[in-house]
């Protein structure tokens, strides 16, 4: 059994107090005891999300909810933001559903242009656009505020947003932006094991829906809003992992969010710090980086997955090796999730260590 | 914080080994922490599966399988085979699939029947037939190895088979009976909280699926099974439930298959003379009853919500008060998952006693 520490951006270590909240005896998911949960951690997801808009739980990972947008939400031709490995599946996964969809595309490590973004708007091709906040892949956080006023400038065009790695790390302003679907899932900055999908869905989203074929079941929108309006789910949710969230979102909450923004800015620097102090460089240009994680450009030619094996062995912690067709060529630090000055200090350490023995 | 012990047909209880065994430290999916853990417990599931095809692990309850095998599979139409809650809703799944569905109904409470079965199928309409094995609704378990020879008959129909509440309890042999696809989920007999279904689809299933177009990406056989040939899946699986399904395994092999049977029957029917001892009916015919659970039939006009609400207060246990269109005239026992004689015992003294205040 591996009990090696995760610093590759997701899914993140799992803290022990979240695991024993996890531990709690069963419950049914039709009674009082789930509507009480649910309940519980309503608000608090509203405030995370800033949105007065409900709050559904996906027992799934957060592709099933970015499927699932473009399935409900269009049925004219999908504009995928495509500018790193998630945002370039996504319009895969559109065409899969047999959608029309078509690309908005920069390079990886390169955010998404707003101009060029109202460019394609404006030939009212388009009823739905989807964007990842923080590429994942890539360390590139997309102009979000500038980007959703393109988009707002279009009534009849929705906008779909994935936050998987940026949630609970930067303020998320879901109605304040007009965002129509903002989603996320449960194994980054939650620090929560994976299994959950979390999102929420503006009035005008649910309303297009209702015109939309084929939406299936598990992922019906409009399901998830008849459910919710009893403060239940459609289909028999990851209870474990909600108990583990109602405990998360305590502490998230204990903390304040100002403060968790804070620290979130401050351990991501202290990882800056350490790429600037060892002469590499960012792959994210300045001013477009994750607060998140960092993506590293291997500027110094390094081998990658040698290094990793050895503070593997040597530390019994892990960073990740780069994604998809950068692998390699970058490497990737997490600093989401319950991490602090200790544990990241900790970890630069260990890898500082294990890089001097290259 | 609840701590009701659960007898309603699941979620069921989980042991404190079991939240033990998922609170094992995090660990990638992409990596060969992961792929030693699905190596490990794939062959056990083949076993319990009877069969010799690939087992893929699904983030979802057991609904979302449901939903992906008439997507993935039918082209032509769907007969669902509807005696019950969850097998007349897989009917109204297909059709918001946008599928071409019909049902074959018997009334709840009865099976169905194969001669009927027949004759739906020669008329050549159909390519996809769905079976509930056992109608957790109302405690049917349907003649399965009858249905699967009628299926059999038929070269260009796929049989589905959704196993949720007796996978793990009676035999299931996949291959020796041809069916195509077997699910079930984690919060039954599996005595795992909920977030995860099981599924294993045939060759002639998986070369369907091939030809079925917008079968997506989150749900579709074919990215289930190509990550399977590197033991992952297609999205971040829930890793938590993959270690406690990795515990629950090694204890159902630790106790042997056939006296896993053979437990489960004697508590079983450790319940049905509690039925008959208290003079109630059986809702489910003689010779189709369920071997996980009881749904009897309230003959005697009890006010089944009060005595619940009793037995929650006074022994902080609960049974569960119907489902669906039963609900009140019927009431559900479950005998799933890690119960022993002791623990069955002591459930059936606390309904006994919060019964006879009645």
């Amino acid at each position: 059994m591996s009990s090696i520490k995760l610093y590759n951006p997701g899914p993140v270590n799992v803290s022990t107090d979240t695991y024993q909240a996890m531990s709690s005896a069963m419950i049914g998911h039709r009674g009082s005891d789930f509507v009480n949960l649910y309940s519980d951690i309503h608000p608090k997801l509203q405030k995370l999300f800033g949105t007065n808009s409900p709050v559904y739980l996906s027992t799934s990972s957060a592709w099933g909810i970015m499927e699932a947008a473009v399935r409900n939400l269009s049925t004219k031709k999908v504009l995928n933001c495509c500018n790193g490995a998630f945002s370039d599946k996504w319009l895969d996964v559109s065409q899969r559903c047999g959608l029309e969809a078509e690309s908005l595309s920069a390079e990886w490590g390169s955010p998404i242009d707003p101009v060029e973004l109202d460019k394609k708007l404006s030939t009212g091709e388009f009823d739905l656009v989807t964007l990842v906040h923080n590429e994942t892949s890539t360390g590139v956080m997309n102009p979000l505020k500038e980007i959703a006023n393109v988009v707002s400038k279009y009534d009849d065009v929705l906008l779909v947003l994935d936050t998987v790695s940026s949630f609970s790390v930067v303020p998320i302003d879901a109605d304040e932006l007009g965002i129509d679907v903002v989603l996320t899932g449960s194994q980054k900055a939650l620090a929560l094991p994976p299994g959950l999908a979390l999102f929420t869905v503006s009035d005008n989203a649910l309303e297009k829906a209702k015109s939309t074929p084929n939406r299936g079941y598990y992922f019906d929108f409009l399901e998830f809003h008849k459910n919710w309006e009893k403060m239940m789910t459609p289909s028999t949710p990851c209870i474990s992992l909600l108990y583990g969230l109602q405990h998360q979102l305590n502490k998230i909450f204990d903390e304040g969010l100002d403060a968790r923004f804070e620290r979130h800015e401050k351990l991501n620097q202290m990882v800056h710090d350490w790429v600037q102090l060892h002469e590499f460089n960012h792959f994210a240009p300045e001013g477009f980086r994750s607060k998140s994680l960092t993506c590293v450009a291997n500027n110094k030619n390094i081998d990658v997955p040698a290094w990793i094996k050895r503070m593997r062995e040597k530390h019994s912690l892990i960073i990740n090796g780069g994604y998809g067709k950068i692998k390699g060529s970058t490497f990737r630090i997490s600093n989401m999730g319950d991490e602090s000055v200790e544990t990241i200090q900790q970890m630069l350490e260990a890898i500082t260590d294990t890089l001097e023995d290259s």
